[in-house]
């Protein structure tokens, strides 16, 4: 790991890079997930590096979607396991606890890792860090089923996993198979920085937020919703206006882009 | 290198990804280098993917100063030689033909391999890849001077080259060193996606392009400049507004977003 100043002015971006550098010496992320992560920094700059009121909403909407369901999934990759395998120990072991309470017939959120540049040895490798961190219930090793409309490798899921889920969690997913999954008639919450993004206008409900931060709102929101009625959560889901939302998004990142030229850009200050 | 289907829609941008971790593989390019060349990406998809008309400005201006310079260096890092190795050589050959037709003393166009996750087998792959495309003279596996106000490894640099040239031109550049470089009365071209970032803040001009793209703008534009008077370059290179032009650029970025918004996001069509 090379040895950055602690003088640089983005040393807490550049550290969190080299986390992520890391993951690929370790066998976790791809290469082409750097370039995905590069992206997404990108986004999050133009967000100011915050949660947006319009992804606490997309959480909130969310959640309801995660307890109402009747077998909600996860999705993780090599990105989302190198930098959020905590925060996905902690989503899966509180909706778990509130589908319990709630008396969810089945109430376990599965994960399962599913990988756009899938070999063995990476699906092993991002399984062992998931359960190392407390995940329950791995799933993704021995695909056996497949998502209708991607090529082989792509399509590869678990039976018990997404094949049978309703509601499916996707953060920092491809394209491709966001719209595959809504096209097969899964209910599909994405975790995508860019707001014009296929995978954030093919999703139901669209959390336009850095995963780390936009986990633990999900928990958050989760524990709100705690003592709501199916009925509550259900006409929440109903009124979400994904389009309608993302475009506020955009609205923001417009304004900002404003604001920031105005104040950086002045000639004087050059 | 992993198997894209040719039906993936974004087919074009995935296999200049995997060039890039091609690189990679060949020690040419750092990790670090794709999460960069990843907020690039993003950066131009913003833009459109096209070259606008403020980086045509900027070329004409970058190229007066080419021509205009006592000594002009371009520095070559990782992510340039993967992916601009061939236009490098096209710059460099046709600015030294410029600068020998208009009779300047000094008429070479060094070019300089600077790193800014310096290790010497880097330096030493991404050299040879300059020179088997024909770049000459390539400066940077003896440096022998420092640019002041930066640590060590990234302060290192060649006498004969950035060390004692008047105009630098640094596509892909760390902020840090553009600014050290300006402050270090370097005349800076920058050729930066980013048009907030503090490259192309730092820079007197910023080209706001995607490097294949920007690097035969300068050519043309150089061209177009081969019969002018030392008088007219110098009057265009004062005449110039960087920040002005920046905060254009960030005008049509945001009325690139909502555009976009417009058509992407329609309710109906999703």
């Amino acid at each position: 790991m090379t040895d950055i100043p602690s003088s640089h002015p983005r040393y807490a971006s550049l550290k969190a890079r080299e986390r992520l550098v890391e993951g690929v010496r370790a066998g976790i992320t791809s290469q082409a997930g750097l370039i995905a992560h590069g992206r997404g920094e990108a986004y999050d700059y133009l967000l100011g590096e915050r949660t947006l009121e319009e992804a606490r909403e997309a959480a909130r909407v969310a959640a309801a979607m995660l307890l109402l369901a009747d077998r909600p999934v996860m999705s993780v990759n090599g990105n989302v396991a190198a930098l959020a395998a905590k925060q996905v120990k902690e989503l899966q072991e509180r909706i778990h606890e509130l589908r319990v309470s709630r008396g969810m017939k089945e109430p376990a959120f599965v994960v399962e890792v599913n990988l756009f540049h899938r070999t063995e040895d990476r699906v092993k490798a991002i399984t062992k860090v998931l359960r190392d961190q407390g995940v329950v219930g791995v799933l993704g090793e021995q695909p056996n089923a497949r998502v209708p409309g991607l090529d082989h490798a792509r399509a590869l899921c678990s039976k018990s996993g997404v094949a049978s889920a309703d509601v499916v969690l996707i953060p920092l997913e491809d394209g491709d198979r966001a719209e595959a999954l809504r096209a097969w008639d899964k209910h599909v919450i994405a975790i995508d920085l860019n707001p014009l993004a296929r995978t954030s206008r093919a999703a139901h409900v669209t959390l336009v937020d850095e995963l780390t931060r936009a986990l633990p709102v999900i928990v958050e929101e989760a524990n709100e919703l705690e003592h709501r009625s199916q009925r509550t959560l259900a006409s929440m889901v109903t009124g979400w206006d994904n389009p309608a939302m993302l475009v506020r998004v955009l609205g923001r990142i417009s304004d900002r882009l404003t604001s920031l030229g105005a104040d950086q850009l002045d000639p004087e200050g050059i």
